[in-house]
């Protein structure tokens, strides 16, 4: 029996080799903030680190400051700044437009690059936006979407995968939680003449990628979740330097150009990662996204790791013990850094929690999300939001009709 | 013979309209800012409004902004902001991602519009993006790319424009600063059943585009220059209400959906300009932006093209007293806000303008670029760069040898 006792959360709090590092965010009094996995807190550096691109950078700098500040390299650098955190070696990781956008580009670019076959795969449970996007780069390219669920990728790509170009997965579920097979499914695809595109918005910065050393092809992922980069912060693209040189996207802006500024009249992509530009990066989100990915380099994502699944341990025990459905998966293999409760009243029930402070949401059609960043949730904030949530159930405060409005996005 | 001395400049600003303006942007002590044209000045209202957003609405507001601070309707709010600023009436403008994606994106829903035409008229000295994403669409889109210069497009469209789908054009010629007939060749396009796409980067919020009065289809630009969004300020779109429920984009992304937070498997696009939405809004950008574009509201664009024209007419003026080439039109109608210098010694020219603090920028082969933005440029700017200029090609001071290198960007 697990101890989900204050006292006990207090203890790991104080013994946690991490808890320095929630002073590296500014987190508002009252506040339980279990929704760093939609929107990350407020990175202490990064107030500071936008002041000095507003005032001084951009107001004092002006253009100058595509030079002088080295606002021209920032999405190669801010990239190289993102790859130890998903486990990538320099020069793979270029930052830069919305997650929706990439993963366009890159299917295209993928079944460019497997001439023959027209299937792009991906499952039927998938974020809307891989949904949509998938569907449209099929109808572009005369492909094809075939849908299966990640449980069964693999299995579909060994028996039935020559037409398969591209198998296209999130790393995590973003209702369940649940972690997908990362490994199984890429190497099931290799097998079969596949690339692979693995969307890490849900585990970037939670959970270890080591694109690298599962041999991924393709990784495209959001900055404003785990990364806590701000409110739309830009998404990022890793591509395998073995393949960097047949990337073919169907975005050719000129920062991609092998020389933008020679304004040649046709296209001519550059080396390596910075292909993968487009066009003129959001410079105030990337230069926030840069100022809060300092905190990565003072830990490693193995502790980062260790640290969310036991957050997420104690906060499914407490669940157990409040007798609610938790639909995120007890395995640690399969867990990602959230934990879904399934309830038929979800939505009055986290406009109940949010108006006591404890801040999660809610996706459709039943299911309570918390995410839990090991960078600056507490075992304690575990305990007492658990406490919260059991208190709103247990007196039917959720039932009350000012929490029946649903809000548009939480 | 125009007068060009500084007591005439100085009493011209004394009777400017628009001089109270200025104080409106933060120009740096020492510095001739003539390069707006690239990257607008910082309004002073940005530093305070992203100081907010950063410190309280993501800070504080957290997930919650989204709603309480009203991000999800930022896009079409921004756009609401600039639409008057291009003559368009309500509904018609969206903000988000970059120039680049914009036009890729529109390309593709413009060729779609047009079923049984394959052809996008384009400048051969179109905007290299411009270029190199017309070259891809086509690429993707069993379309092609023919390539006529501004001045023979509506001719051409006359002669032989029934396989034309789109024209896409630039409203000023990057380097010379020539206008282009907007109404012109719009009218020529329809009178063909073709669509127009007007790239407005270079002139949106220095010359007046009257979206709506000459019934433009679509209009992308961006808002780093004239409107002074800041470094990487996210583009803007407008489709004509009357094409908007035919507008049917490549990039369906999750935010243009009818429903997004239904977050159903299969594409529904938003009524309206919202189908224009991609993904997640770079917001920092995007709410500095909506701060930047606060000064607008206390113009009009005919007040800011009067006076832009005024600069440039004393700016050309100064420049013939110098006995340099001026590449830009003399006439106003083929006139934007900028005035092109042509000189073999541009570059080491523009270093040393720099290092004096008059702040322009080259393109290849030979243009020297100064950009006038009406809003905080004054008349006493315009002839002290002059004397500037005038000075350095007089005594050869471009001839340093720390002048030959060549800068990345400007």
């Amino acid at each position: 029996m697990p101890d989900t006792s204050r006292a006990h959360a207090l203890e790991l709090d104080a013994r946690d080799p991490l808890a320095g590092l929630r002073k590296r965010f500014r987190l508002p009094a009252g506040v339980i903030y279990l929704d760093g996995n939609s929107l990350g807190a407020l990175p202490d550096d990064v107030p500071g680190a936008l002041d000095d691109v507003v005032r001084q950078q951009w107001g004092v700098g002006l253009i100058r400051s595509w030079n002088d500040a080295d606002w021209w390299n920032a999405p190669t650098r801010v990239g190289a700044a993102i790859a130890p955190v998903i486990g990538a070696a320099p020069d793979q990781v270029v930052c830069g437009d919305s997650t929706s956008v990439q993963l366009f580009n890159t299917m295209i670019a993928a079944l460019r690059m497997r001439p023959g076959r027209n299937v792009i795969l991906t499952d039927p449970a998938t974020f809307p936006t891989d949904a949509y996007l998938a569907d449209s780069v099929a109808r572009l390219c005369n492909a094809e979407v075939r849908r299966v669920p990640a449980a069964e990728a693999a299995a579909v790509l060994a028996a039935d995968g020559a037409d398969i170009a591209l198998a296209a997965y999130n790393h995590v579920d973003y209702r369940t939680g649940e972690l997908r097979d990362l490994a199984g499914i890429t190497a099931a695809a290799h097998a079969a003449g596949a690339l692979v595109l693995w969307d890490v918005c849900h585990t970037a910065g939670a959970v270890p990628i080591d694109a690298d050393a599962h041999d991924l092809d393709f990784v495209v992922g959001c900055s404003y979740k785990y990364l806590s980069g701000g409110p739309g912060a830009p998404a990022f693209l890793y591509v395998a330097r073995r393949l960097q040189q047949d990337f073919d996207p169907a975005l050719t802006g000129w920062h991609g150009h092998a020389e933008p500024f020679a304004m040649e009249s046709g296209y001519r992509p550059a080396d390596g990662i910075s292909r993968g530009r487009i066009g003129s990066p959001p410079l105030l989100n990337m230069l926030a996204l840069e100022a809060a990915l300092g905190v990565f380099a003072e830990t490693d994502m193995a502790a980062v790791r260790a640290k969310s699944l036991a957050l997420t341990d104690l906060f499914i025990a407490c669940a157990d013990e409040l007798g609610l459905e938790v639909a995120t998966p007890r395995e640690h293999a399969l867990r990602g850094s959230q934990v879904a409760v399934r309830h038929d009243a979800a939505h009055p029930i986290m406009a109940a929690l949010i108006d006591r402070g404890v801040i999660g949401d809610v996706r459709p059609p039943d299911i309570l999300r918390f995410g839990f960043n090991a960078l600056y949730v507490s075992y304690a904030d575990v305990v007492d939001a658990a406490a919260v949530l059991g208190d709103i159930v247990a007196t039917g405060a959720h039932l009350d009709p000012k929490y029946a409005v649903r809000s548009t996005v939480t």
